[in-house]
């Protein structure tokens, strides 16, 4: 049985960080989000590149899978092994490297969260501003092409990795890009990975980019009569060049829902959350600019504040988000799906995605980072209802579907995992097959995160 | 002959556009450095992606080299033929096909230049930032991964690439990207194909990021006593994160030769020459703040303007920077290099370099994007003396190796092309083995671009 003996080999080196109990498997086995759960054969914990590079040789030599696993708050199941095998939990390997403040980067170990980052970062003047919500680890954040409230201003992943060390699928190690900012020194390898979900190397180092803490942050909130005026006051607020740090849709459903899990007194009307960041004069000029827009739709006035109290509950409620909109039907279960579409195209996207969710019967609050066109439609399902994981399955489909015939993406920041996949031919095209070239090239054993991202099972 | 009959298929449909004239094989043979000629055997002119994918399956059906050819601009040779084979001049394919201002992006045939572009996109309010000095087409610009003066804000290619339409190396044709402004939909195919130099694909279509014309745009200069409180300021202005637009170094010879070309009076000494870009009021506050760092730093009074024809010229002489320190020695050829490193080694990069070309006898101007840590040597060689070239070469070389010994690139925005494919090895370690797979998986007959970019002639 070549399981037995790779699992023998692995013990054989990593001991007790090599786990086959019932719980560790299980809480390996699922995501955030309503997939089925699919466990490991085994967890294996190592602690530094070497054993990592050790598991992934002894896994290549039998032939059997490797997943690797940050703090499994994806939403769609990147980190579930579909054909049992080992999961690389990376919990052990979480520390800040290399603090290098003069250079604004950092290196870490890819079990590090994103919290604990900007822990360690704090009498820097730095911070890491990539923010998908959860705590999840940089590790999963990098594979997954995590994005975020941020995004507008800062970037996703793809802007903020420097480089790796990784792990190839034959055990070579290998260091991508370079602490300087920009290089055109042969294929973009760091890029190749980011969002590659486990399906190409396990990354063992990140090196990352940070950014100076703003001398003034600002936030504020409003409210406007109807979703089109919400979304048209943020088409023209990006068109204007306005340098927003974050601007957050939230519908209707999801106020009330902020209101009954947070006690706020959010009008039951589509709102935006913003944030400014920048010198105090510079952020209330581009307040000042803001509120304009807001008032030229009929939006409610444009409160806003500096105080970081303020701005901490309103992102703390944003943050929620999830949380109380599943607090809001106790009992159900959410089918979480994200789509991201040009930002012309936003107003259309999100119209049509209400209409249809209303059409269904299904409660599905809207919420996202309108700025970069991406948004999010939680589908509260009763568990206890056969049908009603076929109907959220069904608008999320066209929700996607949607996305591209609007010239967007199927995911915006979640990425493909199990929900997406089925949308990779219709997105790519033949560049669907590209990426299977890629992905045989670089692993022709088909033993990383197999039947994830590229065709076939 | 397979060449003379790929020759013949190829005249079948291009007919006059397919060339064997010698002097578009000898334009075709050359960049703007130092490299020996070598032609290619023929030279195409496609209108059409269709007859694009024609050029290259005929070409594969007998195995002849593909080459891609924008405006011949590069600095490292990377469009020059190694193997002789079909250069495809994009000079037809110069159409700007969709400008969407409400999205802030365009799409472009890869024969547009950069100036084409923004002419072309004057009334929109928009502009396309990124700036190598060469009126450069677009497709060579993202082939080659091009930045220059605007980089420090803007970005390179990589960050302002959104998609691509490509003809594959067995005539398929693909699309990459879409218009969202972000997508976690599998493998970044487009950063892949930024930056590969032609050896992965041939880009017929781009869709580029555009920015707002900012309402104020400002730009000024000042010198130094010495290079390294010239660089000082630098490492201070980005530390303190002041959004600069530009900040350009120009060592005390560039000055000079600027004198001497354009009727300047700048002062013998560097010189920093900066841009702010924001409303009236915030690039006049970072004009102070950048200001007072100046003065920190022993700099001379920080004179800026507003004023669009005093900018104009402080650019059109920075962009003249090659062709005046050409001038300042008449008869001389330059060998010109680049490098990019960790902002926190720029500094030592600059003074270690000046020291070495000082010792080795050859004018060596230095001048560079030094917001990104990056810097150029433009070696002066005289053609009639047989060493010079070799001491160049050499000087270039430890250019290289310092900078890989200083955490940082070989290359920051040149390219690898011929000049710097030697230090791939050294750079990526096993991550160029890496590169060669991928390549070998995407163009398994070899016949893009040949000879360049990963190991092997």
């Amino acid at each position: 049985m070549p399981l037995a003996q790779a699992l023998d080999d692995l013990q054989a080196f990593l001991g007790e960080r090599l786990s086959r109990s019932k719980s560790d498997l299980d809480l390996h086995a699922r995501s955030e989000s309503y997939f089925p759960p699919t466990p490991p054969d085994a967890v294996a914990y190592p602690e530094t590149t070497e054993e990592v590079a050790q598991i992934v040789r002894t896994c290549a030599r039998y032939g059997i899978p490797v997943i690797g696993w940050g703090t499994g708050t994806s939403l769609e199941a990147q980190a579930q092994p579909l054909h049992g095998g080992v999961t690389v939990d990376f919990s052990r390997m979480n520390r800040v490297l290399d603090i290098r403040p003069a250079d604004m980067d950092v290196t870490v170990q890819p079990g590090v969260t994103r919290e604990a980052l900007n822990e360690e970062l704090r009498a820097t003047g730095l911070f890491f501003p990539v923010d998908p919500g959860a705590n999840a680890s940089l590790g999963g954040m990098a594979m997954t092409r995590a994005s975020g409230t941020t995004t507008v201003r800062y970037g996703t992943m793809r802007d903020n990795v420097l480089g790796f060390e990784a792990v190839l699928a034959d055990g070579r190690v290998i260091r991508t890009g370079t602490r300087a900012r920009k290089s055109s020194a042969g294929y973009d390898l760091t890029a190749l990975l980011v969002g590659s979900e486990g399906t190409l190397a396990l990354v063992t180092e990140i090196t990352l980019r940070l950014h100076g803490i703003p001398e003034s942050i600002s936030a504020g909130i409003c409210a406007f009569p109807d979703m089109t005026a919400a979304t048209n006051a943020v088409m023209e607020t990006i068109q204007m060049g306005i340098p927003m740090a974050r601007i957050e849709f939230a519908c209707a459903q999801t106020a009330q829902a902020f209101n009954a899990y947070a006690g706020t007194a959010m009008a039951d009307q589509p709102h935006l959350m913003v944030e400014f960041h920048g010198s105090p004069e510079s952020a209330a000029q581009d307040a000042a600019r803001f509120a304009e827009i807001v008032a030229d739709h009929g939006g409610s006035r444009f409160q806003w504040s500096s105080k970081s109290e303020e701005r901490t509950a309103l992102w703390a409620m944003r943050h929620n988000g999830y949380y109380a909109i599943l607090a809001s039907r106790p009992g159900a279960r959410a089918v979480v799906t994200d789509i991201c579409v040009p930002i012309s195209q936003l107003p259309r996207a999100i119209e049509e995605t209400q209409t249809d969710i209303a059409a269904s019967g299904l409660p599905g609050p809207i919420l996202g980072h309108v700025g970069d066109g991406n948004f999010h439609a939680i589908l509260l399902i009763d568990p206890d209802k056969p049908t009603h994981l076929d109907i959220a399955k069904d608008l999320a489909h066209r929700m996607a579907e949607r996305a591209l015939r609007l010239g967007g993406t199927c995911t915006g920041e979640h990425g493909v995992g199990l929900g997406k996949k089925a949308y990779m031919q219709a997105e790519h095209g033949e560049g669907w097959d590209v990426m299977g070239q890629l992905k045989r090239a670089m692993d022709p054993q088909n033993i990383l995160n197999p039947g994830k991202l590229v065709r076939g099972n």
